[in-house]
Parts: structure tokens; sequence; C-alpha cells
């Protein structure tokens, strides 16, 4: 192993210690996902699309679409978009709680999609192998170490492990934490990947070196060129700082929703009131709680999409994590996977050097 | 420097690689506080007083009173009492909206603290000089950057960075986007430890190479056999994992109350019936804001009593940070600094070896 990696480091002249020790960190997810630079692009919706999802691939890293709500028909075109503006790897991102999540899978699989990814809980019966009769890699969110073990023994090729300080959707518990409890564990194993709260390459370097392969990044890459967020959405992230990305409140005991970390506004007023109107219908039998959560889910989609699209970032939700503070500017997305390449790579030298 | 380093590390034969790397690592922050070991104790009231403290310094750690609402001839008293149990330095946090400041201040200065922790908000105007004319050190806690630069300016000798995965009162942002946002700006010019989220020794060791000086560390001591919390305090820890240590929830947006982290259980439905009683003597006119968030915090001190002294841990407040589910049994304060330091060693073994 030491040898084959001196190999590999001498092979590659005129970059610097820094760079060749975060490529040998790296390979392990590099090689997993068929890409030079194992960052992983947030599955965010609306937002990583065609465009953005090609130029991350384009630019070295591992772009994902984010399938969301989508039906069959609209996901085919994506993906057939996406294919037309890159010849990289890239995956796609499919909720388990989606109705057509079979169907859904068919399309990847007709389109040759390498890797699919899972979010939103555990992955219904069946499911796992679908995808994986299909050829594709299957990657999962691992919420804690229980779930971690029990998608490993499922038959999942890669885990994310994404804290609380990431955007949109989140759990309970912070990156690091989940880091120190998952990573010791299960890293020999099988390849895993961190997010949330990563803004900068030193942090980056820091999980790499606790173990995982590579990184997944959402928030950093709102502001690329290439994303086609509505400007105002991106005005907003240039100028919120880290305590401007808040997760929404749970009012009503009785109607559970997974709490969403988005820039304080009047939308997260508003969503306390949509939590008690849809309590009341609740409480007064006139819809059941499955029907209830879609209700809140739905809500969000379109409050994502107002802000996103039409650029309404006051009653429209803006998605963001903690890292927002850490976005200064619209950047090209090469630019932005090389400052993190580089700034993860001065971190390891100056570690070697000291 | 380097050759300082490398002289350093020949004079202490017998030890790991590992070991002399952290030894270096921690070289500003053992030297700022006279011990061994850059752990300082996280200032957790009821529970750092003169038995813990004294065990965390005389294990080479750097042990803090916490002065919480003591009176000055309390503090006195628990000044001397620690005195009598350990010889090594140890630090005294004190709230900086505590009505007698100055007095705490002064009592300090009468025993020769060596260094003092200020919490809960920006020092008030004399109170950095008080501290620093009686020949003590103060270390502040910085919740931003702009904060940090504000506070390196006032004069502050050193600077605690402490992410919302902390037990008790806790600010909006994480621990890892805090490390991100601040070691790059200040790193150089003021000794910063981390706090908030940190169990083993390999996350200690990544914020120590992303510049950190040392940790300190409130939620793991909290089962050491030194340790006088109520047996069934140590035992809901024990069995506790990271996804029970919550936030506190504001319930009335004209009620600003702090955020405090603890175990789910009774008292944090309690707390919002506080609340709302509170807010309703708001909006009476019955008390002023600053009455009714002080009752909030009697509130919280005697929860946290019933909890930490008396044992109730349903009604009581049972204050952790979310590296909680790292607790796993009761051990020795010695055992628990050995094994954090064993396990940042060994990360710093790996990598340098890789």
């Amino acid at each position: 192993m030491t040898s084959e990696v001196k190999v590999a480091a001498a092979a590659e002249p005129g970059e610097s210690v820094g760079h060749d020790r975060l490529k040998r960190l790296m390979r392990r997810g590099t090689d997993f996902l068929g890409c030079e630079v194992a960052i992983m692009g947030g599955a965010m919706s609306w937002i990583s699309e065609r465009h953005l999802v090609s130029a991350i691939s384009n630019a070295g890293g591992f772009g994902v679409i984010a399938c969301g709500a989508m039906t069959p028909d609209l996901l085919d075109t994506e993906i057939a978009e996406t294919k037309l503006r890159t010849d990289k790897p890239f995956g796609v991102n499919l909720i388990t709680m989606h109705p057509q999540l079979t169907e859904l899978i068919e399309v990847t699989k007709r389109h040759g999609v390498s890797h699919v990814v899972f979010a939103g809980g555990l992955p219904p019966t069946g499911s796992i192998d679908k995808v994986k009769e299909g050829g594709a890699k299957l990657i999962c969110f691992a919420p804690a170490l229980a779930l971690a073990k029990k998608l490993i023994r499922s038959g999942v090729d890669a885990l994310v492990i994404e804290g609380m300080e990431a955007g949109g959707h989140i759990g309970p518990v912070s990156t690091s934490v989940l880091a120190q409890e998952i990573l010791p564990e299960v890293a020999a194993d099988i390849p895993v990947f961190v997010a949330g709260g990563i803004g900068r390459g030193g942090l980056m370097a820091g999980y790499l070196e606790m173990g995982a392969v590579g990184v997944q990044i959402g928030t950093r890459f709102v502001c690329a060129h290439e994303c086609i967020a509505h400007p105002n959405f991106k005005k907003a992230f240039i100028r919120a700082s880290a305590r401007d990305a808040i997760p929404s409140v749970q009012i009503d005991p009785r109607l559970p929703v997974i709490p969403v970390r988005a820039l304080k506004n009047r939308e997260m007023e508003n969503f306390s009131a949509k939590q008690i109107e849809v309590a009341k219908l609740l409480d007064e039998g006139k819809v059941e709680m499955a029907e209830a959560q879609l209700q809140i889910e739905h809500y969000w989609a379109g409050a994502l999409r107002r802000a996103v699209i039409e650029g309404d970032v006051e009653s429209g939700s803006v998605m963001a994590g903690q890292s927002v503070g850490m976005v200064k500017e619209e950047q090209p997305v090469k630019e932005i996977i090389d400052t993190l390449v580089d700034e993860a790579s001065a971190a390891l030298e100056r570690r070697s050097a000291f």
C-alpha cells in the first residue's frame, strides 16, 4: 500500500506534497465515483439540475441531480439534458418516499446512470436490489451508527453522513458528532462521504483524515455562475452569515415535521401558520397523518420554488446550510472546486511540515 | 521554530511519534494554561466545583470552577477548597451579567487565581482591565468572528469558540462552522480553544491541526468518578444518545431566551409552560423584560440543581452536549484525559505515516 502510494505520487510531477496527500486521502472516493475530486454535489431541489450538475462533473467533481418530486418523465428529460452537457459520471438523488420510486429507478437504469443516491429515510423493500440489478452503485444517507450498519448489511455501496449544519431537511445531530460516532466504526468497510457545514478545504481535509473518502457540498455551490438560482436567491446567500440559517420549529407536538434549515425571513413565520392550519385539520379528522405530512412537504417544495426560481426571498424559502457565511461571491464551479482543493492541500502540507 | 520543536521532541524519549506531535500542537495552549494537556474543563454549574476541578488539574488538564450564580463568599470558599485539593493551576468562570461581577473578580484576585474565564456576553467596561490588573490571564467566549476581533482589540489573552453542540446555554452556530470562520483569521494572533461536541481525541486532533491550541470539554467529564453529579444524572448520560440532547425552543417571539441544550424529558415541556407564564406577565406589564429574562435564568438554575444534586432527572434539567452519546461509563478523570490524548496521538500518528 505504502509503496503504491509513493509510486502514484511520483508519477504526478509538478504537484505539491499537499495535493499528493489529498489525492491519496480521496483515492477510495474518486475510484468509487469515477471522478477526479471526491466532492459530491448536494442534491438541492430546483437547483441541482442539468446546468449545475454537469458543471460540477465537468470540473472534476461529482454532480448529483435532485429528483425531488419530479415525475419519471421529467427525470428522464433532466438526465438526458445532463448527458448532453457532460460525458463525465454524475448521480441521481431519489427520495425514498416518492410514490413512483420504482419507475424513477427504471428511468435511471434506462439511462445507465452510474450512481443512485437514496435520501429521506430507509429504502423500501426491493428498492436496493432494483438499483443494483441495473448495475448502478447505491449511496444512502446514514443518520446514526445503527442505521449505517443496517444499510451496510443491506448491500448499499457507500454512505453519506450529513449533519444538521446542512441546508434543507436536516437531522438532529451535528456533522462533527456524527463523524466521531460513525467513521471509526464503518470507514474501513465502506466508503463514507461527510456532509454539512463544509465551506472551506481545511475542514474537508480534517474529515478525510478522520476516515471519510470524500465530502458532499451543497450550499457552497449555490452561488456558482452555472447555478440557475435567481439572482435574488444568490444575493441572499452572499449577504447571510451562519447564524441566519436557522432550523424551522415544530409548532404542534402531534404533527411531527422534519426540520428545514433556511435563512430567517417572513416565510419562516408563514410556516408556523401552515403547521397550525394542518394540525387543525388533523384534529378535526379532516386529514390523516400521512396526508398532513404530505401537505407540509408540498408546502416546502412550493416555498423553495418561489425563492429559487421566482426570486421571492421573503415569502419563499431560502434553504441554506450554516456554511452560507463562507459564500462571499459568485464564482464558476471550477473555481469553487479548485479553491477547496487548494485549501485542503495547503492544510495537509502544513501538517506534514510541522 | 522547527529545530526547537525537534529538540523538544528528542528530549522526551519513550513516547510515540503521535504523542510528540500532539505535544507540539498543544504547546501554545499548555504554555498559556500552565498545564500538561491543553484540555480545559467546561464550566458546568453545580458540577464544576472543587472535586471535579481539582481532579482535572491534578490529571494534567485545566479545571475551571463554574461560579454561576454563586455569591462572592461562596466563590471564596470554593476556590479555597479547590486549592486544598490541588497545587496545579485552575481557572474560574464568571458570568458577565452577574450583578456582583466586580466583587467576584476581587475574590479571584485575592486568591491569586491564574486564569479567569468570562462567559455570557461581552465583558462590561472596566472588567477586562480589572482582571488583568490582578495579574490573571483573561479568556473570553467568542461567538462570531467580528466579536473575536473586538475581544482581541480589548486585550483578552485567549478565546474559546463554542459551537451549539455543547450542553447548557448555547449559540446558534455549530463548532465546525465557527472553527472554519474564526481559526484562519485569528489563530496566529491569540490562543484559541475549541469547544462543543468533542467526545473523542480524533476530532480534538482535527481542531488542533486547524489552528486551535487546545479544547474545552464539559459533557465528557460529567461521568468522572470525581464528579459529584447524582448517580441518576450520570446514568441518564450513559443511556443517552446524541439525538436525545436537544435545544430548548423559544415559545414566544417577544421573550428572547438563550436556548439550552439538555436531554429530552418532562422538564423540557415544563420550560415551555414557564415561558408562556413569564410572557403573560410581560404582556400584562407585571414584569420588565430584564426581570422576565432573569426569571428564566433562575428557572434553569433551579431545574439544573434538581437534576444534578437531587437526582430528579425527569422534572430537573439534564443539560448535556451532543457528545453525550460518546459517554459510555463512569471513569476516573485521569483515564478520560489519557484516552483523549491517546486517541488524538494515534490519529496524528496515522496521518504522519500515510
